[in-house]
């Protein structure tokens, strides 16, 4: 279907649409006008950001949620900006093609001082090759074709970030375009299939075997495969904080979040006491393993990832996650009567009490009943994400964070990210007042393409993580009056929210309002944490001081 | 005067405080934490941004003031949102000591996924390798005090960023504290008396000599020096963009802005017919040499930069700037009778027209007679630099922008810096609407610490210097009603200006009004640009298409 001749830049634009990138999101700028000329004239929609550092973090949402996203930008102060989106993109396993204009190859001749160069034109190359799993560089049409499609299918592989630097005098260079497949070749089937005999008679012999369900389930699509193999044996299935959702948590064999000592205390003796412990991609995290007080006996695990899989104390290298739980799902494994597990507490009718100052436990109480069916939740670090970790997400792949890398600001631009990856969804963005005031203005963008997301600012004047563990004026936050927003931006509504009834009133108004923007500034005691963040930073306190 | 003992962090502290800095900037995370502590509890004060890169552009701004600056972050999540600014620092020649928390030593034994890590725990210091000019860990008490001390001194020596990772379990581990020399050895004499013997000679024989002034002057703190040689010699001065107001722009000896083809015509005439160009700390990149429309014979020139000198065709490794200026002003160079220079037009009177709407041009004839003493001007990139690149600065170095690396979004964080480091200036900052939408809501740490900058939005819908070059829908920039930002900070003032008398009246405000920020947002026609943009997009969009 393509033409028999083609450009480099567009070539690369036809590459992205065919594997489900239909936006891309940046900041044009001189090295990157023309590949920006180029998209704005493709089927990719151009999304425009504040800061490119939005832009990163919206591109990371996104490719969670299509399996590839896209942030284009500039050379230099451009490409810089997002060194910390695609660190984070990196650790938690999301692949999201980072693509940077730059000066010209006949421009580079002679090293000259051009602007946004930083040392050497080589080294915002070399920044990213510390946190990409691939590289290229387009300057020479012979191989551009063979390069894009290299590094696009490492980033689909591995479901990690790559680079792809174009030279501004490439862009139109005229090349015939070679498809080629993306997915690496196939593997041998054999350690499969032993991996596979070994799991099953271990699963199958067990007395009360648990699935704990990981972060990679989500990253490679693979969470319909769990539900359908939790249907088929009953075996009871657990998730970590980083995997929440890989699972929908309304459905009956979940149990609930496991993390180790911080777990509901059922949870963690289920799971613990398990004589088969199925890890299934699966990071080993501090944050996962609640602050490494985790105790899974290796002796009695099998831990599928997408690199290899581990049974007991030894290892199938190559043995990776996808192909091994498909290899479950054909298997003979026994399918269990329904027994006593843990189960989580029935939501709490909420009735707002008159006059009573909202706190972070009865907010998520409220907020418990508030989901539903289009409702995608996004939850930024700090208490957002530990008071979120109880609550239940009804449908599988319906809930984001950035549970390990944890890097604050991610969640209003990711709503960006998920809306327009899932036009049908409405996200709730659950964000401290801290992390709003890095990336938050990424409102005016959800205003811009007509984004409705409801934002709760959880608005306890500091970086209320941090207070417990050693407090000091550095943890406090400017006040804003984010409930002023829509005033600045011209578009969405702002609450006020300082009572259980001031709640209910802007959460329905909030239901009923879609053409824009929500922000609800919800003011909390500065000391008034979540249960499960006292739980948290009483055991990362120690390490700090 | 320094204790028999003291810790790793305190004496960090004790070292930078020694050099002037009295003020770090950064957001705190739980990898430090520990040293925040030390800091709060030290005479440097912290500075708490909204987001890190507004705490990088912020320190950056601070060192080209102070000598040295400090930004002081968390692992990753923080460090990793410090590249862009960094790299600006490096490119541009600034001495920012990053100072970035991390994972204690005794934690990273044995590689565990703790939060926050990227892909190694060395990873963010490879990154660093690439930006900054030293770097150290801090990983050992026994070589903490020499490490400190040489790191330091190479950003001094360089003026350039570097690199410190201090290992949370180390903050507070004691050490014998060292004071050694942060300077490099003296270094031989003999070349820089033959070299400034050549360029006296040199000087001496020719009948129409000039000075270019480079931002060198402006970050070894030379420009008392400059001003001494032109004072001595009476030679004319001119300057570059990027080494704006290394010389006071209304002494009689300072003829204006060199930029190659895009100078005035009268300034380019009589700086590429001198028979004698003295380059002084010029670096010479695309924006300084007019995109390289300049023709400066190297057969008539002296060129002193950091690193060395060079006299027609050759060049005297080692021989550099400071020593070889030092060196002109102890020799005999005769002093020349006044004569016929290039000259600024005298300013306009500005008389606002009624209901004219304002335009770029205009505005900047009004800001020309605004200035006094006490304004320190800071031009983000794009129309702000480029037309304020034409007006007279009184003071030497009372002007700040990025003009090299050009990054947007440098202006407001660097009001922050720069106010703190000079507090009896108040700063003007001209900034664009693309800009200010990327780190401008660090005017709310203005409003936190009682800074009081005056801020001009030159808001014209987009990013302006990019129309000319390549249009599209992917330049324009969604409209904030920037003046109502004092409502959602509950601090400022803000102004509305869409003609010559408001301009006016809402100056004359802001003027009177010292409590806080004043935000002023000049609604620019989208396709006004200033006669010296007009002159730079011609040149850059043809590289672009």
């Amino acid at each position: 279907m393509e033409p028999a001749e083609t450009t480099i830049g567009e070539y690369l634009i036809h590459r992205l649409y065919q594997l489900r990138v239909q936006h891309a999101f940046g900041i044009p700028g001189d090295y990157v006008l023309g590949f920006y000329k180029q998209l704005d004239e493709s089927r990719i929609k151009i999304i425009n950001t504040c800061d490119e550092q939005g832009a990163g973090f919206a591109a990371t949402a996104y490719a969670r949620v299509r399996g590839l996203g896209a942030v284009c930008v500039t050379y230099g102060v451009g490409g810089l900006k997002v060194v910390n989106t695609t660190a984070q993109a990196y650790a938690e396993e999301t692949a999201v093609v980072v693509i940077s204009g730059a000066p010209g190859v006949r421009e580079q001749a002679g090293n000259p001082l051009l602007h946004h160069k930083v040392k050497e034109f080589d080294t915002q190359l070399k920044v990213f090759q510390q946190l990409t799993v691939a590289q290229t560089v387009l300057d020479n049409p012979a191989t551009a074709c063979r390069e894009i499609n290299r590094v696009l299918g490492a980033a689909l592989c591995y479901r990690r970030p790559v680079y792809i630097e174009l030279p501004r005098d490439m862009v139109t260079v005229k090349i015939v375009p070679q498809e080629e497949p993306l997915q690496p070749p196939d593997v041998d089937r054999e350690p499969f299939r032993e991996a596979s005999r070994e799991a099953v008679d271990m699963i199958n012999a067990a007395t009360q075997p648990v699935i704990v369900a990981g972060v990679e389930l989500l990253r490679y699509g693979m969470h319909h495969h769990l539900q359908e193999l939790v249907e088929k044996t009953n075996i009871p299935v657990t998730s970590t904080l980083l995997g929440k959702s890989a699972m929908g948590e309304r459905h009956p064999g979940y149990i609930g979040l496991y993390e180790g000592g911080l777990s509901r205390e059922d949870i963690r003796q289920y799971v613990e006491s398990s004589d088969c412990i199925v890890l299934l991609g699966v990071l080993l995290t501090d944050l996962d393993l609640g602050i490494f007080t985790a105790h899974l006996d290796q002796g009695k695990s099998i831990h599928a990832t997408s690199e290899k899989t581990s049974i007991r104390h030894h290892t199938y290298p190559g043995v990776y996650l996808n192909g091994f739980l498909l290899g479950l799902l054909q298997a003979d494994i026994r399918r269990r009567e329904t027994c006593e597990t843990p189960h989580a507490p029935a939501p709490t009718p909420f009735h707002p009490a008159p006059d009573t100052r909202i706190t972070v436990e009865r907010l998520f109480q409220r907020l418990e009943t508030f989901f539903d069916d289009s409702t995608f939740v996004i939850a930024d670090t700090g208490d957002a994400l530990f008071a979120a970790a109880d609550i239940s997400i009804p449908r599988a792949a319906e809930f984001m964070s950035s549970a390990y890398y944890a890097s604050l600001g991610f969640a209003v631009p990711a709503s960006l990210g998920v809306q327009l990856a899932l036009p049908t969804l409405r996200p709730l963005v659950l964000v401290g007042d801290g992390a709003f005031q890095m990336t938050g203005m990424e409102v005016a963008t959800a205003a811009r393409y007509h984004l409705n997301p409801i934002i709760i600012v959880l608005n306890n004047s500091g970086y209320g993580t941090e207070r417990p563990m050693l407090d000091g004026s550095f943890n406090d936050v400017y006040p804003w009056r984010y409930a002023r927003l829509p005033e600045l931006l011209g578009a969405g509504r702002g609450f006020d929210v300082q009572t259980e009834e001031q709640l209910e009133v802007a959460l329905e108004a909030a239901r009923g309002y879609r053409d824009g923007f929500c922000i609800l500034d919800v003011r909390l005691d500065p000391y008034d944490f979540s249960p499960a963040l006292r739980r948290m930073t009483s055991v990362l306190g120690k390490k700090v001081k």
